[in-house]
């Protein structure tokens, strides 16, 4: 593996050779392989290990690992201490994505300061292929499937033609120390069964599945490449720029062509899915949607695109696909899932056929009710605030999703009992409320 | 599943519910279900049966039990006939590839004749996820990714949304009768494969997994018209006609980007793979590269395409990932294979390793000599055709492959010793070649 390593790095990235770079190490098998790959190289290198401090004792371990390798090869170490959850939380984001940004946030800052030429990191060609498949699992467009680039910037991924395998094997035979993450075995429980039960039978397939795929991806990232440069274009046209306010010509919009994936190409970057803008092209003028941070408003035969004022909104409209919707306080998710699990004021379960998309996400009106779980019957939302002690100040700030003119949830309060999934829904959604206030 | 497909005929293609449609059955699982679809629906359909003489009796019983049933309800039935062998060999074409082509061919006559409304055959969702994986195992472009689409000219697929489960729930509910294709279990070994070990896996990676796979297709698919209208209309500016001939300026192509993509979308169709194109981009003026039908010239600044003229080629490169090329009198395929089987002088395997790509197919040159198998040490290629009888037209005549300046194989004839693979080679390729004289 040495052999082959050294001369795609030669080929590819020649510059390292000569050059200072800084290497991601995290203390696991693939990190610890690209690390001694560059020591038994020769290359001059230093090391950065982030500790997310996500899994208590065993980060601080990993730390310690990572350190004392550095120290006794004499490779210069930069460590740095994260609160991870914290972060997450302030920036509503999912705890992966947290540690994402951190990191790269912090390669960035090491690199402007100390002049290293890249950043290395570790993926290989059956990181690519899993997340591939995730993404496929989930469905997804072209993006999704064009997986990681080799270079972007200053990130370089010089194992990303080989397999864990290869790793695994030199590590085996270099008698490499590394640490096992423990969350491989949860958090990515996901992962672990493509790895096991559907990596090994797609590589029997052909004997040259990896490198193919990987073939393959450059290609669709050439596709990919060659759609966002035509929709960059469109977009320069299209868009007319008014201060904070983009004007769309709507005749000019259905001029593109496949429509369908402009609609896409064009609002997805502003929080709104293709079917829902698709919806309000066919609606009557005046008609607008939401988003977590724009709103557009069809307005005869223009769109107007606006940042959004979230003191006046009133309604929010939520497409089945869209994963994540933020409102004034509340955090909403929404997943398919296999089953139904316990309901409870902050997390439901639904049965996806008795809905009716998109769902709407309104303030209370003069007469609503909903038949709430735990009671037998119908209720005012009137009376059902009264009996559970809130003001009418509460009932006003209170959002309600909704299914038609049919209340579904009293969000982060109480489900009504006609849309929850029971044992036989053969499509269940999960739907969780985080509360921001 | 009844209710469920009348609703989406009904939504996605409203007009066979009142027109005369014609229905291809094979007597398999698949077009039985949709037969029996429509028949309980109530519409008026007829039923086209192709007949391609593959598996001698059982062709002809299956043909048999579909007429039979066509009786039975008193619905209008075509059956044809096909020598499919003989039209593979003289279009060479693979089996496979021979039976589309009458199959769709008779389909269109019967449409003509007829008045057909659409054409409909019962592809459903699993085929596609199929096909997805067989073509990503092979390593594929945007194009393999993206499937067959629901409705593509006349040709209708109303069972695409469904899985093969859904349909042998309604067969057996329904009590249906079908043939078992034998020819399933060994031609389509590679299918079956996927189908049992593969695809039950990847299902239970998402609830919607087939859903969510559909959805991806449909995008790609948009994707891939976007490409394929960009790179049109840049072949219309770039490629200049002046009769048979083609001619493209260099310095006018490296302005496209990105440029391996337009490369191969641009030259693909002509038979020259991107590589090899860059190859000659990056060449002497004068270089040229031919495909079965057509010779790309670089002349200075422009690069000069024309059909060919066979008379007068005396040598062909032939470039890692082409599959198949065409001599005067022989056709050749490479396939890379799992191991290594016996070598005749039809069919040899190669250690990819040792290969030197593009491989030079050309005629005997003065002082050729080889490393023939079955021998030792090596031999002139004169004193070779002597000992064996050949003549010297024959010998003019013999087409050789080539690594670089080595002979690998005297086609048809002999293998060299030193590039065949051996059972430690980890790369092996199969080149067969089939005599067309």
């Amino acid at each position: 593996m040495f052999t082959k390593f050294k001369q795609h790095l030669d080929q590819h990235f020649p510059e390292v050779s000569h050059q200072l770079v800084l290497i991601a190490v995290s203390g696991g098998l693939d990190s610890m392989v690209l690390a001694n790959l560059f020591k038994e190289a020769g290359y001059t290198f230093a090391i950065a290990h982030c500790n997310f401090k996500l899994r208590a004792n065993e980060s601080d371990a990993d730390e310690q690992f990572v350190v004392q390798w550095a120290q006794r090869h004499h490779i210069p170490i930069h460590v740095k201490k994260f609160d991870t959850k914290q972060y997450a939380t302030s920036h509503k984001l999912n705890t992966q994505l947290a540690a994402r940004e951190l990191r790269y946030k912090w390669f960035s800052s090491l690199v402007q300061e100390h002049s290293y030429s890249a950043v290395l990191t570790a993926h290989h060609a059956d990181d690519a292929l899993e997340t591939f498949l995730i993404n496929l699992s989930r469905g997804t467009g072209l993006d999704g499937l064009t997986g990681i680039p080799e270079k972007n910037g200053a990130i370089v991924r010089p194992l990303l033609p080989f397999s864990r395998l290869e790793l695994k094997s030199y590590a085996e035979e270099n008698k490499l120390e590394w640490r096992e993450d423990s969350s491989n075995a949860t958090i990515n429980y996901l992962r672990n069964r493509i790895r096991h039960t559907i990596v090994p039978n797609l590589k029997m397939m052909h004997p040259e599945f990896l490198h193919n795929f990987l073939r393959t991806q450059t290609y669709l990232r050439q596709n990919a490449s060659l759609v966002a440069s035509v929709i960059e274009k469109s977009k320069e046209e299209l868009f007319e720029k008014d201060g904070n306010v983009i004007t769309i010509s709507i005749p000019e919009l259905r001029k593109l062509h496949p429509f369908e994936l402009y609609v896409h190409e064009l609002f997805h970057p502003y929080g709104f899915s293709a079917p829902s803008v698709l919806d309000l092209l066919s609606s009557m003028s005046g008609k607008q949607l939401f988003s977590d941070a724009f709103r557009l408003l069809k307005d005869r035969e223009k769109l107007i695109l606006k940042s959004r004022d979230f003191s006046e909104v009133s309604q929010v409209l939520w497409d089945n696909g869209i994963d994540a919707i933020t409102l004034t306080n509340w955090a909403l998710t929404m997943e398919t899932v296999m089953g139904k699990g316990e309901t409870s004021s902050n997390c439901i379960y639904l049965d996806k056929e008795t809905l009716k998309f998109p769902l709407l996400i309104r303030k209370w009106e003069k007469g609503d009710y909903f038949y709430p779980t735990g009671m037998q019957g119908k209720k005012k939302l009137s009376k059902f605030f009264k009996d559970e002690k809130r003001t009418l100040f509460e009932k006003e700030q209170q959002w309600l999703l909704c299914s038609g003119k049919d209340i579904v949830w009293v969000i982060g309060l109480r489900a009504d009992r006609r849309f929850l999934a029971s044992t036989t829904s053969s499509s269940v959604c999960m739907i969780k409320a985080q509360s921001l206030s």
